[in-house]
């Protein structure tokens, strides 16, 4: 096992991500809207990664993982466990590479991320939906098929990979005062870091995160890692906590993180289903709604909001029955 | 009063169209869906008009007729009847040229579509919801004010500049073999066919239609123009019958016309939703409805399909509650 310092990527292996996974992601537009700049009094730009093919950033980091794999290694595939848009992309990125894919998920998943699963070809191991039980459930299926591990964030290909959106981001507005990301494990918020650390420098990097599930904002304010106990917001991207490699980014690039209540959750995820059309997750809202809650730090300013993702049960809308 | 043959588009008044009204629209993405095309047998290009500021391919049109005036008449400004897109989009362009836009509504209109003419400037009058009042009404506003009428799609100008949405079309996708667009008025399926008569004249102009509004099938199959009754359908962009200068393109160019059911549309508008992750009206499903009806018609086929708004209450989706 190598320390963690030695395996912080850097902004070259960003580079390599990016030539690496290029022709498997999409290149998303970036979105405005005069409504939401009248709103906000900034200039708001949203990178619409719900737009990627399976519906999530994590296309990047996953592919950048998958299609770095030796032709050895990817004989035996790739393994997860996940019940989010990490098991669907992983499972998608492998299926474009051809190689299996194993994700333990809990019994109780959604079945319409389990059909997404499938439908790119992973391979679904039920667990009991504890910590126990997934990791024992994990550890049988890595032993069985030999499966290289993906990790959702605490990885650092697939922090490289993440960071390919930022880049990308850059280049598509001339530049930006600051980027504004939902925070969960911190994946995209470090990739994001790792990349304008080096891109542009003077770009603040500000995570957004739910009130109900602060444990990056308690984290950040105390200078080491806090475990939340029971998380519990719509967000349901961003129940999981910071990692020591995310953790490395979070705590020396993050400019501030904000938090927002479920209300503002949902506000803001209508406002953007409204205005720019687009058909997101609650994750994706919770940056637009910290900025509609502190004006006067983005006032005049050129924001870049990254749409995380897009895979949502378009039966129960939040704002739908109450 | 001119008669309609003088009335007709060229493809150069489309051109000039375009040039006036660059600075005022979007050229919109075309998105596309792996699952999408497994599903249909085809290669389908979205062109999402629903991107447009105020959410429809209609700013196109109603920016062509206002930034075409003289400055003597813009200072009277314009006026038209509408309670769908072409009100809110007049209303858009003519705040954007700083002029007055006069808009007849029944009373009866929702308030969601009365508040966003507001928030353009647009002056609403109400009238009673039927023919008779909403003529005497118009009639009393234009003696009034002088404005411009810009019909909603019976109009050269606006015809001219809905065709600017093929061109778009065309250079973004590298040719296609069909474009499938929603008809009502049978606007942006004119300009469709007024652009790719000259640009593209092997790509086929297909209209989609609902079953229970089908007046330009049947009159597509009769050889004349049938109006409907009382049509009734969700897809409540598409209730209004073809006028002269519409039918001339439709009778002249349209190669087909399909229809699809209630619940087909529903159907096809939420699979758009679930995997292009974009917010459209019921009216935009109508082409995907009647693709997935008719696989044979466009299988292997590169087939463009016009997302024409996006203006819909997110507090009343047909599929839910449904």
């Amino acid at each position: 096992m190598k320390d963690t310092a030695t395996m912080i990527p850097t902004y070259e292996d960003m580079l390599a991500a990016h030539e690496r996974i290029a022709p498997y992601i999409r290149r998303t537009p970036v979105r405005t809207s005069d409504y939401l700049n009248e709103l906000s009094g900034a200039d708001l730009f949203f990178k619409c990664e719900n737009f990627q093919e399976p519906g999530a950033f994590k296309v990047r980091g996953a592919s950048n993982a998958v299609f770095g794999l030796s032709d050895a290694q990817a004989e035996k595939g790739v393994a997860t466990h996940s019940s989010g848009n990490h098991a669907s992309c992983l499972s998608y990125a492998a299926m474009k590479r051809g190689i299996p894919c194993n994700v333990v998920m809990p019994r109780t998943a959604p079945q319409a991320k389990k059909d997404t699963v499938r439908r790119y070809g992973g391979v679904i191991t039920e667990c009991e939906p504890s910590t126990s039980s997934r990791e024992a459930t994990f550890a049988e299926v890595q032993a069985k098929t030999g499966g290289d591990f993906v990790h959702p964030y605490n990885d650092p290909r697939v922090i490289a990979g993440q960071g390919t959106c930022a880049r990308e981001f850059m280049e598509q507005t001339d530049g930006l005062d600051a980027v504004v990301a939902p925070i969960g494990g911190g994946g995209m918020i470090s990739g994001t870091c790792l990349t304008l650390a080096t891109l542009a420098s003077e770009t603040q990097v500000i995570a957004a995160e739910p009130e109900q599930a602060d444990d990056a904002y308690r984290s950040f304010k105390a200078g080491h890692i806090i475990a939340d106990d029971a998380p519990k917001t719509i967000a349901d991207g961003l129940l999981v906590p910071l990692k020591d490699l995310t953790w490395h980014f979070v705590s020396n690039h993050v400019s501030e993180i904000y938090t927002a209540s479920e209300q503002e959750i949902i506000d803001a995820m209508k406002l953007i289903w409204k205005h720019l059309r687009i058909v997101m997750e609650p994750s994706s809202a919770v940056p637009l709604a910290t900025i509609l809650k502190n004006p006067d730090a983005f006032k005049g300013k050129r924001v870049g909001i990254i749409i995380t993702g897009g895979n949502v049960d378009l039966d129960r809308l939040p704002w739908v029955n109450g």
